[in-house]
């Protein structure tokens, strides 16, 4: 449904049309300093219309917290947080509204719901992820704070145009906001981005549109994070980037890559990080083992298809069967991820701040407990 | 954590030397005909030592349900379902338990619990998919019955080694359980298959393991599934994938390739089905549009990574961070897709039926309201 | 936390000086008409100031649905409704806060966020229960249209003056909120709501609380929700009653009474009802058995304590545990319970909504289910 | 459903007559020593056949760990617990099933399920607390090790014999299970026991049966506990007593009585507890203030109803509606409450155990961050 989270948890609503749109977190730590602006900038980034690449729509997209802050700190109590729509009258009825958009979610909403919102797929429109956005900017928070959490997501393809895989491993380390942002295409590498750059404007003068691929790193993650068996920390974080709009698939660490590895060469063997603990030599595990964060980089990449939204007629059949063509209608992005990149940012926050807090009961309830006597190896080895 | 699902409710336990394993599964349908061997033979499908290419431990694996059956039909309680372990002493400890095996769940467990399972990894062992395996034939027996749908999952990929994406479609609309298990790799496509069998030999005689590649088609699914906007079909169906054991990715539809994609290659444009309904003509979505299926085939891809476990010394280091050699012990399941295959299918039958569940509950509730006026085209277009 | 209900789901927000109060309504049937009078009503039966007897502030409490609505009919998305507040500036610290107020919620939420909101009690002032009452009035719109279901709250006891419990039988099946409305107790007996109207002005001038009690029927539930084994119908209207701040008992049916009948006389005889059916001839279980609705009529007892804020001063204790003296500020309201009845009714919708979702998903899916044989009598008696 | 508990989560299985019944703990604290014995002790205590007073039935009640301890340690997996019924095949149909037993579940789970168990009521059967109970113990072994928490409830009420209030506050403070056990109608109170001790005899007598209280109080939970706004700690506690079969009703603290007094005389005034902190000076509140535990003794009343299985015959009607007579068979328990204090110890365990992981989580968490300035006196008092 339209909750995420068992500890910290992020319900939203709004669809395109309705008067606003954002979320109610629930769980948020009290005494958290946070502002307006710690989530402004977030949902700044995710906005339409920051270069000649996006919808030049002109949404202000004004955060307002409802509830559960004053003078500046979280009081531990439900956040409300909400942004206006700028045009909230429901559509009326159009011509076109005869079709439901090919790979578009019109079709699958009237067998759903049997009604769907005038403006056509309802809470499927990229609106309904400023919710997301800002609640994670709120996770974010707290996650810089105490543990020095970085999320980094980042443009890796578009179309065809990939960063190459000894490119890939350098940039995990070191990419920062500021760098992915230094392109409209946010990609940070430097040969990539401006092949991207021009492949997208290619898709557009074709009105057509384009795939891509984001990686997102997470550095500072402590290790323990994730529940077994069922909700290993893999498999929330690809049920939180596969319930983004538009995403067709997820992949952590080596991925299908790494199908094809075998085993001596793919296993991350450890060594003595120089603090006491262990760290592994490589990291084609992307930071999960058995479901649970090791402490090194977490990262993985998520697929976009291209929107489905295309300026050209398109041959289909209207609601009750009848073939025809379905008219464009007025300019579109013709490609996603480098707006996608706020959103994954967030999604991967709401994750690691949900585990962050499930680990963090379990560790403060077993601490208070009698040790286990070091005698027992087979289940204490040290 | 243990739990999956939400109207249709998962719940397994055991690990590889406890008493049994097994599940608690809440909100079965009552009335739905079901006995110990509707269960036992997708268990047998998953037990290790039914080729030369799996672990040659005999391990029987026979299910037993305690409750929520009489006279061989469910009564609509909770079933529960135990599978004895034959070996069920905790280990004792050993020189090699110094060591968190190289990219295996020990080291995290570690992290997690502050305690270990004598085997190791506990809950991260493979026993602990017996209960997954057990719960998906019950949800599969009622969407068998009910709906007719079909799920069958087989081997895409053996290392390099893989199905041709040119075959893969004819193979979605026909393949059957009886042909994946005609070869011992799984695999339907006969040119891959014995390549396949090859590699995993190799890979056993060089002492090492290889990963893989499972895919799956849910067939005669309804339309409707999945829950806007966290619970899309996609993103359940990417969680309850990625929450298998080594599982590194997921991809739906067009996938990662999709991203190369123009839109207007990649739309699915809707047709006449000739029921008075509505079908696509090409199906890359995957048979989900907006998280919600669209009732043409779902498919899917899962990559499992190199078992980590492999027959040969491992330079690493101990739990106290001391450099040292692993030394490899027994003999080793070289590729674990053939047997993930049930496991896969079991996974996509608990999303399905949850879902149905979850839909049935909508569809059946506003089926009794007054019907919104049909002047109201906006909102209701035909 | 902040959300109830699975299927029909809850999550409300607000304290008594941020922006706003609300709620998100995930789960809600598509194709309802739904407007915002429809909400607004049981908001203006919730709002104080509506009689001499209750706190003369002016709250208009106006709602807004922010989504989920269009053209007076729900789109099956999440319903977000906001109030705004009238007074959102957090307070400045007086000396008045250097005391805990006894029997409020300041030291307990205090023990709780190690912060608190500037006003107290944050989250347990009455202006959180305004998302209820706004989401409760959604469920009972489904409700009513769909099963003709009432639910009729009010008042049975102020203080010591109680209705008779030979009066009570007669009111639960006739009584209507336009009955109840009539006195400013929300009292339908005639002789105890002059004696309550009474004791509510002597409290008053006494500078004192009372506390008291409010009944609940529900008249038309369908028989067979409720979710054994720990969602029992009863279970779930206790947690909904015991969540309404300052409730201190729940009682359903025979209620404590009932513990001091003998079995022959509690026990509720069948009959035939006439249509096919069967009813009870007495109705001592109040609507449910084992858990579980059977059609008659659900009623049960809700005691409230007397209001913790009385206008005289209180010997007691600041924070950093010096006694002293707590002098008394402004005016307050003498006894919630005229207030209580909109609130009690909202959560008896949202558990009986929620429950009626559950029990469609059942229903719907087991009807598709081949009919178990009628020979097995055990099971299958009729 | 059949899941109880957030963050420690109990689901039970299992009816009167299939092959065991039983439950899995998920969430239990790695590294707490447990044993069957530590489970067994409160199973004993439940088992019928104990005294005179309740039914003669020999049930052993055995339990099993079948996983998530080793070596007498639990390793934070989930624990299930077995517990083989003596009888585990179903009843052949007899004619007394023409009849839905009078106020016992019979036609309920017909309505519901639309199937019944052989032996009636399905899930609704006394065996289905065994796994309540077994559970119960677990959470207590945590909460008595860390946190020295006692959890005693007793009966105050069988029929009209109902323990003095002037007497009560007395036991709350001392009462423990040896005393309570050392009478057979578990009344610690000397006056009442035997009093008690012959109303059930004389129901015996009379082929009847009759309610009765139970009482319990838990001592040393810390304060805290509990989660706004729907979670209250007081809503939980209801919810889980009012999930026992057989309750009619609850109360906390002052309860029903507590709506005839005054404000003045109801709050509980503050002082030093000579440890730093604060304490109250009386307890009407019943430990709970706001939903959130305070530190004192948390106190409540359970009213459980006559059973309704009586041995005498029942004018009543079939299923298929023609009246009739059901008539009586075997011995029954004429009196439960002696049998349920250890399940209403068991479902408050739970609780607390439950909102104890809660409230650690928040704790932790907030314990991590900068410390919010003294000087913003509003929300940080001292």
């Amino acid at each position: 449904m339209s909750t995420f989270g068992s500890a910290f948890r992020v319900t939203t609503y709004g669809e395109s049309h309705c008067k606003s749109v954002g979320c109610i977190i629930d769980g948020v730590p009290p005494g958290l300093a946070l502002t307006e602006a710690d989530i402004q900038v977030q949902l700044t980034r995710r906005r339409p219309g920051q270069s000649k690449l996006t919808t030049p729509r002109n949404e202000l997209d004004q955060v307002t917290i409802q509830s559960g802050c004053e003078l500046g700190y979280t009081l531990g109590t439900p956040i409300c947080l909400t942004v206006p729509n700028q045009d909230h009258r429901p559509h009326d009825y159009s011509e076109t509204d005869l079709y439901p958009r090919p790979s578009h979610a019109d079709y699958t909403y009237m067998q759903k719901y049997g009604i769907k919102a005038s403006s056509g797929g309802g809470r499927s429109s990229a609106r309904e992820t400023i919710g997301r956005v800002a609640a994670g900017a709120v996770a974010e928070k707290y996650l810089a704070e105490v543990h020095g959490v970085e999320i980094v997501a980042f443009v890796t393809g578009v179309g065809a145009i990939q960063v190459a895989d000894a490119d890939l491993q350098a940039l995990l380390a070191t990419v920062t906001r500021e760098i992915v942002d230094a392109t409209d295409v946010r990609c940070p590498d430097a040969r990539a981005a401006p092949a991207m750059h021009e492949e997208i404007v290619r898709c557009s003068a074709e009105k057509n549109s384009t795939g891509g691929i984001v990686t997102c790193v997470i550095r500072n993650a402590p290790a323990g994070l994730g529940e077994p068996c069922f909700d290993k920390l893999e498999a929330r974080l690809a049920h939180a980037m596969m319930s983004i709009p538009a995403t067709k698939g997820f992949e952590i660490g080596s991925g299908f890559a790494g199908t094809c590895m075998r085993g001596s060469e793919h296993n991350d063997a450890f060594e003595a990080d120089g603090l006491g603990g262990l760290r592994t030599r490589s990291n084609h595990s992307g930071g999960v083992q058995g479901g649970i964060s090791n402490g090194q980089d977490i990262y993985f990449r998520v697929a976009f298809k291209p929107p489905a939204t295309i300026s050209q007629d398109q041959a289909t059949a209207t609601y009750a069967g009848e073939g025809g063509v379905l008219a464009a209608r007025g300019r579109h992005d013709p490609c996603v991820v480098p707006r996608a990149v706020p959103i994954v940012e967030a999604m991967a926050a709401l994750v690691i701040m949900d585990t962050v807090l499930q680990q963090n009961a379990r560790t403060a309830t077993r601490q208070l407990l009698r040790p286990v006597p070091d005698d027992l190896k087979a289940i204490k080895p040290f």
